[in-house]
């Protein structure tokens, strides 16, 4: 199995910001955080708080003097940013970059600048590729953590054998025998309240309580209950209304 | 082309946090911002900060007293939640809800419940469908703005895929205030058949009959032919049946 790759924050600023990262890592099994020269040192008090339980991520993040250092061990690494076009270097988005990291079986990283400064060119140069999440043009101001987060989803959602939809709370739909009287009982209450008139739309008329009362699956309990209503407003007390 | 989906906020707690999430639905193009009975009111002074230049959504936020009202002029409405389990729904991730709502040609909504607290069963109710971010299973902690930021990238992203296979004769569902009108009128229908008996039944009764007509999905059309099926059986003629 391929590897998770790492996140390289290179000179973060805020301490709550490298806690918010921890936490958007940990959200998607993302653990390998390194920090190339963090403007306030390294621990620092602000992470943990934002970190909101991600302490594992803090605890193991390594401190490094440049992105060189950073990135040695790492055999592909996009750098995450808008600018940096100076450079000829593939430019993906994070869905294709998580399928790239998934399919090359060897460790990746990922580089997210400073908070305003993002990447220098001479540490963009580092980078195999620079990796863009495609953004409103009119306003496109992702920060730190956001970008991290949108970065890690992909690489854990490629990791997914797709998983279809399925129903919360699943009950399979009842045979269509029981459905069968549900509409019976319906019918047999319409036609005596002259809901089937004229007698040429009848047939349409059954035709579509049919349709209305097949296609929502209703599950064998769900039936009984509507049955219920049903009796109730065949059988039950009449109050006439004012018109 | 399909309108970009409404982001709800439901007993939203912090301005901060309203202002997060304005910000990652500019980002990806989003636009339409509901707020359901903001605790601290609205506006409010700490959004316009954190928005970081996303105005235009905050200025143009509308505030609603129930999940019902917020949602009657959308067509199908996901619940991001982790709970909510007890509703038969389908569940989704944030790319499939992001294809679906392409391809359906209707106007759609993303409810997000309060920071802590979530959505509660009876505001779950008004949505057609769960959305759940498939996240670490050891480590969920995704915030308000993560979830908003998630769902609101996948529409983005989901804009440029080939548009995802239809239905045969698909209709759009109706509106949520069309719906509504077919479950009052069940609802006095079934009040005066006697239906609500014992007292203490009645609560649960019209979770389940809400539960029941909300999950179908069923189109302006299909709404009215149900509606006229009540009106027969509530004020059509009545025939004594032999038992």
């Amino acid at each position: 199995m391929t590897e998770a790759p790492a996140i390289i924050l290179v000179r973060p600023q805020l301490g709550q910001n490298i806690g918010s990262c921890a936490r958007a890592m940990l959200n998607f099994e993302l653990t390998d955080l390194r920090l190339v020269a963090p403007r306030d040192g390294w621990p620092n008090a602000d992470a943990g708080p934002a970190a909101s339980g991600a302490d594992e991520v803090l605890a193991a993040a390594r401190v490094y003097d440049t992105v060189q250092e950073a990135v040695a061990d790492l055999s592909y690494v996009y750098a995450t940013t808008v600018r940096g076009r100076e450079l000829t270097r593939p430019v993906v988005t994070p869905a294709q970059a998580a399928t790239e990291m998934r399919g090359r079986g060897a460790r990746s990283g990922l580089l997210f600048g400073a908070e305003r400064s993002g990447l220098l060119t001479e540490e963009l140069i580092f980078a195999n590729a620079i990796l863009t999440v495609p953004v409103n043009p009119a306003f496109g101001s992702l920060n730190l953590a956001q970008a991290v987060l949108l970065a890690a989803y992909e690489w854990h959602r490629a990791g997914d054998a797709t998983p279809a939809a399925v129903l919360a709370n699943y009950e399979a739909p009842a045979p269509h025998a029981e459905l069968e009287g549900l509409i019976v009982a319906l019918d047999a209450a319409l036609v005596d309240a002259g809901y089937f008139k004229p007698p040429e739309t009848v047939s349409a008329k059954r035709m579509t309580l049919r349709n209305l009362m097949t296609r929502p699956a209703w599950s064998a309990k769900e039936v009984r209950t509507l049955r219920g209503m049903v009796t109730a407003l065949h059988n039950g007390p009449r109050v006439r209304r004012k018109e």
